[in-house]
């Protein structure tokens, strides 16, 4: 069941940037609300996440204005003034500062944002808001998704709301594309940094499509208070979940996939080599096609682990898909590719790797490459 | 025109590995030969690898024994036993010591070698052996290459003759997956040894297809002295234009390649930043399938250098497409769409790419991402 955080509302609409789909959204609470956010790690990152850093600083916003179908990176000092422009449209329309807005944009890259078209698509907007115009906003934000990735979670009296988008160009580090959580739950704006930061750490940080971190990254979270105090180590265990289960769908729906992959290394020397090992497995595109074609050639698990820049004792290394051994204690068992290809038709695969010599563990997740990622990425602009 | 070293000769054959193409070829010396051998660095090496750095590390080989179509990787005790029998049984053939023989095998990961068949298809071998033989040979140690890699060259009265194969599986540390490099130069198993390090730096290993490096990769130098000495600053100097050429023909022939790719990088840091850079570009899967697609979407460069792990001065790059400059001391340039669309019909792609800030530089070769990719890596065992 769908519910709403109080005091949350939000519109969408087609500007007519690209083509005739909703392509901008606003979200706005009632009152300036708790905020923290995190960004892409990558150093040509769009023009909206500079301007959004510098105002997410204070711990506090009110609205977040989103436009899809053009990323407004590597566009230079226009588009730097495109994005103030932007978000002081939003606030003038909404009655509030500028600096309490968070812009984000997400789309092809090197391309003019066409910020008139945002301009005069704003006035008005206002009277358009409505609670459950939420799950819009979902759709509004897309690229190459299928469908729009939109959770939400009730924690007594407080409410959790939290949208994701992304496809391509996923290998987030720090946050995915794009993703919002919003909560009517009071918490202060440090515990929500802290709580953010450990979440995504374990959900958006450990998923990957295709191994390149987008200059578009973003994932904010309100809390305006409304519903109240909340215990907070409930709440972290909610949007840690939230942010996994979100993370997950990114993934299943990564640009042309058509399997859901999820990695689980185990004893590893620590935690840290455990993901690197686990994201190297999902990130290869020798595995990724295999997986589609649903072809037992485990071995090309074999090989990505021993491109590990960290020492792998093969003596010890195990790898299973599901429970169909393929290589138990450094040596291969009785042939099991029958067993395999059956299990491969499966559209969740679970490949759990033991290293036999440390603690570390992790799980990442991921998802296969086929035609339809070549066409999709081959096409992308023309 | 092709020239053979003298001393050399070689046979190859179908032994019914997998199917009834050639998949097993014997490279002869008449006499022991001062060597030198760099094998692949990834921790799952294959069993050959392994017998291989045993055998070359006195700096003489006299044969090179060579299987297509199973790479005896990830095989355990078994696979071990399997890469002696094979150099035994061919030293019992050629009458030579089984230390005196390289052995290499390519292929499958994780399936037992047929070693019975192997050994039965080696007898009678030495009276097939011929001096012209070695293109044959090129032939026999293909997997899912499409045409053999074969070079020759003169310097004076000596000879230099060099095979290469790889298609997929390819980003050599340290070689490519299986290159033979022979000549009838008199030079010492040292001067040999970082003569190969330095030409296979800037050439095998400047070029990636997808990269993984392989448990398989080896390059071996065979300099049996028939023809006396040889000025070794123009030897290194053919040596490595020769690896170079065919470093080229890997990338050309990768997995469902359609375009050749160079990526220039230039005022990096270090030579290691600029090498780093490029090849995360050859590597980034957006950029590989735009390039198939010949889609002017050249942002995706920006992404891919924005994902650095190291410092990149954003305002001071330049990046072109041959003459078509796209983005030019850190602003993009006027709408180039139109002529990089037209520039991308070539299967030659030039990228060169201008950091700005140090004197690093590096030159790596790649290639496009097709369709033919995923389906050649979906269906590879089945």
């Amino acid at each position: 069941m769908t519910h709403f955080p109080k005091g949350f509302s939000s519109c969408s609409l087609n500007a007519g940037i690209k083509d005739d789909t909703l392509d901008f959204t606003i979200i706005y609470s009632d009152t300036r609300a708790a905020a923290a956010a995190m960004f892409t790690k990558n150093q040509f990152c769009g023009a909206p996440i500079v301007i959004g850093k510098e105002h997410v600083k204070d711990g506090y916003l009110q609205a977040i204005a989103v436009n899809s179908k053009n990323a407004n990176v590597a566009t230079g000092e226009k588009g730097l003034q495109d994005a103030r422009t932007m978000t002081e449209a939003v606030a003038a329309e909404l009655g509030i500062d500028p600096s309490d807005v968070l812009p984000s944009s997400t789309g092809v890259i090197g391309v003019p944002l066409p910020i008139e078209k945002i301009v005069s698509a704003v006035p008005g907007l206002k009277a358009e808001l409505r609670p459950d115009g939420l799950e819009q906003s979902a759709k509004a934000i897309m690229t190459t998704d299928t469908y729009p990735k939109f959770r939400t979670r009730k924690i007594g009296e407080v409410t959790l709301a939290a949208m994701a988008k992304g496809s391509g160009m996923i290998e987030p580090n720090m946050a995915t594309m794009l993703s919002y959580i919003l909560t009517d739950a009071k918490i202060e704006a440090d515990d929500l940094k802290a709580m953010l930061q450990r979440a995504v750490n374990v959900s958006f940080n450990s998923v990957s499509v295709d191994g390149d971190t987008s200059t578009s990254d973003t994932v904010a979270i309100m809390a305006n208070g409304l519903a109240g105090e909340v215990n907070l180590a409930e709440f972290e265990a909610v949007l840690t979940d939230l942010c996994i289960e979100l993370a997950k769908e990114i993934a299943r729906d990564g640009e042309g996939a058509t399997k859901l992959v999820e990695v689980q290394v185990t004893g590893a020397d620590s935690d840290t080599v455990a993901k690197k090992i686990g994201k190297s497995i999902i990130n290869s595109p020798l595995v990724k096609t295999a997986l589609f074609g649903e072809d037992p050639n485990w071995g090309r698990i074999m090989s990505t682990i021993g491109n590990s820049n960290d020492a792998v004792d093969t003596s010890s290394v195990s790898v299973s898909f599901a429970d169909v051994y393929v290589f138990q204690d450094g040596a291969p068992t009785e042939d099991k590719r029958a067993e395999l290809e059956e299990y491969l038709k499966t559209d969740e695969v679970l490949i759990k790797i033991s290293l036999g010599t440390g603690t570390g563990t992790a799980t990442v997740w991921g998802c296969d490459l086929s035609y339809d990622y070549v066409k999709i990425n081959g096409e992308y602009t023309t």
